[in-house]
């Protein structure tokens, strides 16, 4: 092994893939920014940023995001190390990928313009700088197998949501259709929703109840020995 | 963002946790050694290694993996990245844990003799230094989660194995029983093991059938949308 002081050192970056759903146009959306610097300068790529010297590559991820979104207190999970050698045309750079979950009435509008970043359909996948798109493609699948067994499916959702509105959000991240019935009583015998008393009006004359995700339910359960599980087909 | 060239650079490492299963013990074993340098000199380590300036991550845990066992061909996987500022008290080091699967009969003995390296049973764990035990659990929770969906188990056993030796290979990574009838009925009901003519006769008197794992019918039925799972209780 080398001694410490005679080895390479490397610019180490952390990007972050910012994952929002669009509960109106039912569709995952990425935060994305016209890039400012060459190489590359003017195409869409993720928000990243060099890990300094004093932080960690948890409080790098944080400090981005919350530079970007305003919001200091979002779902945030490292995903995958990159480090081909040639990835970044400017320089050697290695990047630790991490995701995000925001909804997106969660965002300050005015900070996103003021930033230059826009809420991008996931389908513009293949204009991404660099290897961007490898990133975003394995933050999708690493969401669609943790949504099955974690309760992370609300960190999109607004606060309330109907049975609907929260099946959309499950097909959107799985790219194809669920079975209804089976999703609501899977979700429903969970013990982890709270029916509201008033209903959401505007997509059927019927209405739909409004339900809110009860974390400490959840919390007590898995406490318990539950596991959360929506693997419906 | 800050331009490439004013920007602090890292000592990045790959720290390598290398999974071996002692068939005899039934027992999950790591390749640890004996650190060389200070800081920490003489305690238990996983084999790492500095990221050189032209080899990718995954270039980089080949290499050391290759050094340590002699293998070129070995199940590798990107693990997670450990990032804290004072996670290695002789500088800031950023580390790439990536986690690699052995059968124990494939290590050349000497080689690893003139390394300095040993295999060590998992419940060595709380010795390690700095944050390697966090790595080892994080990556075995991988592991356990990986065993239930892709056939990677077989890489820690020999080609030729009873189902009792691939049941005792189970109850070692989830570290419980698991249920005899139903796990015969799971695997070999999907078609992807070979029975061969000749009998394992050393445990017991009757003998047990060895096994091959037939890696192209998996491959076949895996493009066919056929699922391994042998989450069996």
């Amino acid at each position: 092994m080398k001694l410490y002081s005679e080895t390479t050192r490397h610019l180490v970056a952390v990007d972050c893939i910012i994952f929002g759903y669009d509960i109106a146009e039912k569709e995952i959306k990425l935060l994305l920014f016209k890039r400012l610097i060459e190489p590359s300068k003017g195409k869409w790529s993720l928000e990243g940023g060099f890990v300094e010297e004093n932080e960690s590559l948890d409080e790098a991820a944080s400090r981005i995001l919350r530079k970007i979104t305003g919001l200091g207190s979002v779902y945030l999970k490292q995903s995958y190390s990159y480090g081909e050698v040639d990835r970044d045309p400017g320089d050697r750079v290695i990047s630790i990928a991490y995701y995000a979950l925001i909804a997106l009435c969660d965002i300050d509008k005015d900070l996103t313009l003021e930033n230059g970043v826009h809420w991008r359909s996931i389908s513009v996948l293949q204009d991404l700088i660099f290897d961007h798109s490898d990133m975003v493609k394995k933050a999708l699948a690493d969401l669609q197998s943790q949504i099955k067994v974690k309760p992370i499916g609300f960190e999109l959702l607004p606060e309330r949501f109907t049975l609907v509105q929260l099946q959309d959000l499950y097909e959107a991240i799985y790219q194809r259709r669920v079975d209804r019935r089976n999703f609501r009583k899977k979700i429903l015998s969970m013990g982890i929703l709270k029916r509201l008393d008033d209903k959401e009006k505007e997509t059927s004359r019927k209405g739909a109840f409004y339900y809110m995700f009860i974390k400490e339910n959840y919390e007590r359960l898995k406490k318990d020995g539950f596991y959360f599980n929506l693997d419906v087909n």
